[in-house]
């Protein structure tokens, strides 16, 4: 089975390792730009080897996360732009560790593909690297491996996996989280990576847009494309400074579940999120789902981040501190609720009379 | 857009959390079965919490691989059978920091599918914790994604990631590798996770033989699926209390890329391995891999492993021992070549004549 023009009969079979391989040589490139003083390896060995400097912890804890962008990739693919998918799923990983008080030490990708087009790969990990860049972590490693006539030509699958590392009397697992806490909510830059399902039928099959139609009566007049595509926004630059603060109690990454299944995570037994709405705008695109969909609002809270991309959860007293802080860092932080006692849950205030009428909506 | 029968919106647009969260209960119990003393966390935290104890080690170096299973998955599909797999990707991964020097602490995995049969991710991930188990390595963590649409039917994804500790001073790179060093080889399994595109299209194609045949010829008499399906080996367990023996300088796991492409890895310049043919037995498939699909040896060489699924670079007063050793410990290790001075690659020694004819092939 000797391929024609000198091609090699694995090449024939529908890999071609040397066109990876040139690939390859550019994704190492910019994967050094990413190293940080901890990395002790070129990428190219069989493992990448990261030395931590661990010597201002106590007892310090490595806490890892894996995870991908979800379909969020069909849309990178409808647009044709594969740019940003890597810098969501650095910032979707980080913030995942972040949570439980860690800062990343090092990241590793995994591309899987039918045929690479090496373009297309040199594309996608720069994305990867940007976002390594940003949250001052290591593109340590990764692999890329073809695998014809498992993917359709074109798609692709992108999968990250981050380390991190956390003193072990810093981490935040939400035992700190008391009655009376306020619920400060980081704004998202969009549907982050969750939620592409639902958004992608509503968007694209129930009202025929086009990725460069706008949204319809959206006052920031966003694109589809671009309000569908907006990165992932890491929260590591605003929280960092943060982590040590006795006063920030828990951090809940909203990610899929949404407010109604990501607060409970970090809540001890006996006690409640109490959101209230309108405390802050969801934004109008939202709006545009939930209506073109004939969504439920409270499914609405459990597929989408309605806004809000991180919620920190803050001791009342440390409120003006940490409040300050943020707006020192430039980072929009808003109350929109309390921690309450109750049966652990998100209870959503819908504000519809004057005593505060409270729905709880079913987990 | 409600789904029928109260099916929600998600759920119609072909993700049902519900489900899926019935089978990732099943998959946390098996994770915790596999915990060690370091996991501080119960999976579904947001990360997984480890705490290494690096009290032993000096300057402690982590370690790190990303991989898949390749095509090797549409073998597992087509038997019907997704027990094994997972095993593949936690050996393979073990493997890739081993040759570092490197033992595993923890591993995470990644499944992405269409729409995923709780059933069948259950199978899949016991695999992956059998694996784990066997490799006293925690499995700390992992996603599951359904990404409707984006994968066909049945299909899935399996992705890995795993974190491992050497001492500094330990790592093996190939730099202790000299003239006369010896080089021993740990049979393989069949073909571990590499070349499974080449392999199936001449199995499946152009031999047109079913799972269930029996391999023209062998005289082991071993089925098609029998022998695609056989899973990667680790080769921790023999080589673990090797690790700090001053005679093993370096390891080479051969993966996409063969001994041709993997070998050199380890070869400080101006070394070649020279590898005698007919010091090991290639088992019969790769023959009928390479007459069925008329593929050049050369290209045998770089895309299937030939019977080798590990070589240990041994120097050559040690040999007596770590032989030793690994018989002890029941692996089989047989020297098929030794470090010679030469351009870094490989040299294969056909053995035609008797002054030992040299062919270098490509690299």
């Amino acid at each position: 089975m000797k391929g024609s023009e000198g091609e090699s009969a694995y090449a024939a079979a529908g890999v071609d390792i040397d066109a990876q391989e040139r690939g390859l040589r550019e994704v190492q490139e910019l994967a050094r730009s990413t190293f940080t003083s901890g990395v002790l390896s070129q990428i190219g060995g069989f493992g990448g080897l990261f030395r931590p400097d661990l010597s201002a912890l106590t007892e310090p804890v490595l806490v890892a996360s894996a995870d991908g962008v979800g379909t969020k990739l069909a849309v990178a693919r409808l647009a044709g732009d594969h740019s940003t998918v890597g810098r969501d799923l650095v910032n979707h990983c980080v913030n995942d560790i972040l949570v439980q008080g860690a800062t990343p030490l090092f990241f590793l990708d995994y591309v899987g593909a039918g045929v690479l087009d090496p373009a297309q790969l040199v594309e996608l990990v720069r994305g990867v690297v940007d976002g390594c860049r940003d949250n001052g972590c290591a593109l340590l490693g990764g692999e890329t491996a073809e695998m014809p006539g498992f993917y359709q030509r074109g798609d692709y699958e992108l999968v990250g996996f981050v380390v991190g590392v956390v003193e072990r009397a810093r981490i935040l697992d939400g035992s700190r989280v008391e009655r009376g806490d306020v619920l400060l909510a980081l704004p998202s830059a969009g549907l982050h990576t969750n939620g592409y399902s639902l958004a992608r039928k509503i968007l694209f099959e129930i009202l025929k847009l086009s990725l460069r139609d706008r949204i319809p009566g959206d006052p920031a007049k966003r694109r589809v494309g671009e309000w569908l595509l907006a990165p992932h926004l890491s929260y590591l630059r605003p929280l960092r400074p943060l982590l040590a603060h006795p006063g920030l109690h828990a951090l809940a990454h909203v990610t899929g579940g949404g407010l109604t299944d990501n607060l409970p995570r970090v809540l001890p037994a006996g006690l409640a999120a109490e959101i209230r709405f309108g405390s802050w705008e969801i934004p109008h695109p939202f709006r545009v789902l939930q209506d073109a969909g004939d969504v439920e609002l409270e499914e609405m809270f459990r597929v989408f981040n309605m806004g809000v991309g991180m919620v920190a959860v803050v001791g009342r007293e440390a409120l003006p501190e940490i409040s300050k802080a943020f707006a020192a860092a430039g980072q929009r932080a808003l109350p929109i609720g309390r921690i309450v006692e109750g049966e652990r849950g998100v209870i959503y205030d819908l504000g519809l009379t004057e005593g505060g009428e409270e729905t709880e909506l079913e987990r």
